[in-house]
């Protein structure tokens, strides 16, 4: 016997059909003797309908008003579901966020949760029952609902999991679990049967959409082995957990892009210490949050003439959505810096390869340079983390890169084919 | 300055225009330099999707899961109330039932407050702030949402009135009043200026559906003035209120119609004692509330054979929608009873005259009868309170019967023609 905590996204319960089809899963899993507690998105496209009432009514939406509105998509949903088990014959009750013990900080629209105080689900459980709880939603300290933000369910599923010290944590969503790359970008793409926290977090800020980074973050902290799958499949998907032996042994475990950021460069900017910070802090006053950072000094023979003086190029990654405001920053201050000129580029992609293998293998950085080279693809900037190496190259060929990385890691193959030669 | 408690019924918030247009009203009052508390209902027609999605869902729905998904509604409304005012440049809480204090017994969908402490209202009232209110919701004692039933926000409003001690209730709705009797039968209707607690009572359980008899009683026990006016009109409304001096004299205040009634008579029962609580507990078991009760012995001389046996009919009114199956239980029941015959009627009216001025007037019931029998309507049963007279006619004659009375009672002039004479 094991205690589950089940989780199912908006597309999952879209409808009642799609509900009974959830509930019939879930009193499956409960037959078969295991505790189950289902966590619940709001139905399809109804947080959307709900935030675009909140925009109606006020053009800038108070958070804390905005989260009570938005709260009642799962509250919906969640009662829905007990009612379908209701009418299948199986007595659950519907549990909101506060009802679940589910604490969280004051930040209204992306809360943290605190503290998870799971009584009633316990309750419930020793009671041979089911029980649902509303995702996304909390308390505070106020007594105010509050919400997660993005992928909240998956945060709520993931928190609840670690407080009941459940088995396992299933995610299920459309898809059948984690891909070595985006499925529609390569033909090639293969499901990853186990993979690590660590690899999991980079794939996901890396843009993998299934899970949220925030709930993979808790599931490391807390040890809660995440199962991602595919709510109307029994296959099993991709294991999200502590990095063990029975993982693949290839360097490299995926391949992502991102089309989302765009690069600001300022160049010839003289080189005192402090220049940096002095660049960074503008752009974070704006709330802007800057993802690459590359400082590279210039040597070029026409600056010789003051010895005494050096210069370097400077350039950032921000969101795109930031980029236009960004820019006006830095064409402005690269004044006062006495940069020489200030130039972007909205038209970049990040693509990166993923794995924790290569911390135990040399040559992973050069195959994929070379790989890029033999494309004719340029790399306008680099940055490295322990197990990730991402590139940013020109936007059109985004998806190119990506085939091509995958087939030079062999990602295709299960271990890379025995492990990549690199 | 004054404390207002104001409540909007479904029909004033139906849309985000309609919900900017009671927040001005709302923000008016308040800049009028009064302490204003919202309670909302919701949007119209949202509690009956809700609640069809409920019977979809389970054709019998649990009441708790349905009270999770019912007060929804509500939550929705009030968060975009708030959202509106904030756009309108003003702070505004929204408080759900169990923010706002509103605790209740355990009975889902039908609940009854047992006892509200409004303290996050009052800690916006000392702010200078408006708080709004979500209505017909409450939590019980284990933390459970509960809904309070029809009129529900009616009654959340009354109950804070009450709590916070306001000076009035204001039930803010699509028409102007309380009327002599419904205007879409008789046009010579008038808007009753002021109203006593009991009389109103009698209006309200009688058929007139402006306010739930819950939230008037609620007011009378604690001595809340409430008043009932349109909330697209600055024109004053009804006052419900203890009687007074300020209220008219006439003897009757209003003509109600009902046609949700029933009868069923059980004629020649043995008038033995405890025939009539066996026949009514029987219905009562049944779970069918019973509203006029006669029983009339009978003295016909054919049943003079045996002078120790004496015979009664017996007659009694029930809801239309549990006609068939009362009709049923005493067909079955009439022969053990030893009951000649067992008939019903479900083509009736209940015609009521109401008035806390009856009580010192002579001769208002026989006017009401001579009234019904110069336009040749047939009295099948007759009942009566301390202020008010009902008669079951035919009903094909309701509509003529309310018009009859009205002119009778001269309803259409103020003190009913500086009094009726009766």
């Amino acid at each position: 016997m094991a205690r589950i905590v089940q989780k199912y996204g908006g597309s999952s319960v879209a409808d009642l059909q799609l509900i009974t089809s959830v509930a019939r899963r879930a009193i499956a899993a409960k037959n078969a003797g295991h505790e189950v507690v289902v966590v619940l998105s709001a139905m399809k496209g109804e947080t959307d309908r709900l935030l675009k009432m909140a925009r109606e009514a006020c053009p800038t939406p108070d958070p804390r008003e905005t989260d009570n509105l938005l709260s009642t998509g799962e509250q919906v949903s969640t009662a829905l579901f007990a009612l379908v088990c209701h009418g299948l014959g199986e007595t659950v009750k519907s549990f909101l966020g506060f009802q679940a013990g589910v604490m969280t900080d004051k930040a209204h629209g992306r809360a943290r949760i605190l503290n998870v105080n799971p009584a009633r689900l316990r309750t419930e459980l020793s009671k041979g029952r089911l029980a649902a709880v509303a995702g996304f939603q909390g308390i505070n300290a106020n007594d105010d609902i509050t919400t997660l933000g993005r992928g909240g369910s998956d945060t709520t599923a993931v928190a609840l999991a670690a407080a009941l010290k459940a088995d396992v944590c299933e995610i299920y969503t459309d898809v059948d679990g984690i891909y070595t790359t985006d499925p529609h970008v390569c033909d090639k793409a293969r499901k990853i049967d186990r993979i690590s926290y660590e690899e999991m977090l980079e794939m996901a800020s890396l843009g993998a959409k299934v899970m949220e980074i925030r709930s993979v973050e808790l599931g490391m902290n807390h040890g809660v082995k995440i199962h991602v799958r595919h709510a109307r499949s029994q296959a099993p998907g991709t294991i999200i957990c502590e990095e063990d032996d029975d993982m693949e042994k290839a360097p490299v475990r995926g391949v992502t892009v991102s089309v989302n950021e765009a690069r600001i460069t300022l160049l010839k900017v003289p080189d005192r210490p402090g220049v940096a910070a002095s660049i960074l802090s503008l752009i974070s006053s704006a709330g802007i949050v800057v993802d690459m950072i590359i400082q590279n000094k210039s040597v070029s023979p026409a600056d010789q003439s003051d010895p005494d003086q050096s210069w370097t190029d400077f350039s950032f990654t921000v969101p795109l959505a930031d980029y236009r405001q960004a820019l006006e920053l830095m064409t402005a201050a690269g004044r006062e810096i006495g940069a020489q000129e200030v130039v972007g580029d909205d038209h970049i992609a990040k693509v990166s390869i993923v794995g924790a293998g290569m911390r135990n293998h040399t040559g992973v950085a050069a195959l994929m340079f070379q790989t890029l080279a033999d494309k004719k693809i340029n790399i306008a900037m680099i940055s490295t983390s322990e197990i990730k190496i991402s590139c940013i190259i020109e936007k059109d060929y985004a998806e190119l890169s990506v085939r091509a990385l995958h087939e030079a890691f062999q990602l295709d193959q299960v271990d890379g084919g025995r492990q990549t030669k690199v």
